[in-house]
């Protein structure tokens, strides 16, 4: 299918939202053209906002063709479902389409909260190491579950860039972002090898790099974030 | 697709989860033998449950030719895709599709939290009754998705039992036990009639009534959680 028409896509997003990424990422693999909208999302949320996603008014939402899409991860299967071409993003098999939606949903389940917790939450010092312990845990599962899904290829998604790597990819800026605040080691080569590896690769992809922040634009975020929260 | 011969598919399973109801009415649709095997959940967990859920260590898993499938909804799309025979239980279209999971996403997100805890914990009656208002308005909300999605048919899928069908169907024992319980009534006809109708040509369907639990089961049930838990 063609690339579709700059103004039949539109993205409501802010450029340091995480979700948002994952969707850029998506619509840049499949090369479809869209137009970013960027959104209030603190205090009075915008209009257009409120009204694509009365239930969450949450970012991101894809508006296609005048439809509304909520939520990043069903918007990214939208997008493979609705843009046909390659690269698909979904395996093809639904054994391993299951493994990547597990993995995809524990990194939300999980990973974000612990990151949520490390990058903008005021903890006590003890706390946080614990936390970080946790991180590591999760990361070392992760590890696991690349070696399972890449079959010894570049990606989760074996050789391009697929579900779990765009979803876990999205991360990479506020892990890297945690270990500068923190000043910890959280992608440490000496027990997750393959992830180090695999992060490099990723955040070299075009795709990937036109839409990821800096990282030093994440920590000033999420100083701004904790700061407005106390 | 011919149906799987029993053997080649394992249920790992409790008769009163209703993550595991969800999975037996997808397969029972389909027309997919299965084995149930009955495992301990709460204390010491069965080993098979660790062996093949070691992440999370949760039912149900479905295990297909060897190989564990994990999370009810995961299971759900995935026995839709391997058994690619009617009826199909996610839409056909791509923005169909992602408006079925996000309406799964916001039944396990918002009312399974809210029902667990009317069920099992232990509230005064004011944090109850407040409970119980914000049940209503995610019922609210479900009957202004039914009116979407139904096209005025039958189902949440439109003609046959789908995605949002299964994965609000399974929450009905638990709704009805909580009326019961807390002598209120959730599924009010006054307030969300399509809702109301859809529930009990739900509960009829040859599919669902062989694998739902009795109201009362859920209330014993409930209670029993809820003495363990004190």
């Amino acid at each position: 299918m063609a690339a579709a028409a700059t103004g039949d896509v539109k993205l409501l997003g802010h450029r340091m939202s995480l979700f948002v990424t994952r969707v850029q990422i998506a619509l840049n693999l499949k090369k479809v053209g869209y137009e970013f909208v960027q959104v209030e999302v603190h205090g009075q949320k915008s209009e257009i906002l409120v009204k694509s996603n009365p239930v969450y008014k949450k970012i991101p939402v894809l508006i296609h063709q005048g439809k509304p899409v909520c939520e990043s991860t069903i918007i990214v299967e939208y997008i493979d479902e609705m843009w046909t071409s390659e690269p698909h993003i979904l395996p093809s098999h639904p054994l391993d389409r299951a493994v990547a939606r597990f993995w995809a949903a524990y990194i939300d389940d999980k990973l974000l909260a612990l990151l949520k917790a490390l990058a903008v939450e005021a903890a006590e010092e003890s706390s946080k190491a614990e936390t970080v312990d946790q991180v590591t845990e999760v990361l070392q599962l992760l590890e696991d579950a690349f070696a399972e899904c890449s079959h010894g290829k570049d990606c989760f998604g074996g050789d391009t860039i697929g579900y779990v790597d765009i979803v876990l990819g999205s991360c990479l800026g506020w892990i890297k972002a945690v270990e500068e605040m923190e000043n910890v080691r959280l992608l440490d080569e000496k027990k997750v090898p393959l992830l180090v590896g695999w992060a490099e690769r990723f955040l070299q992809d075009k795709a990937v790099k036109e839409v990821t922040p800096e990282i030093d634009e994440y920590v000033k975020y999420a100083k701004m974030i904790s700061a407005s929260a106390r």
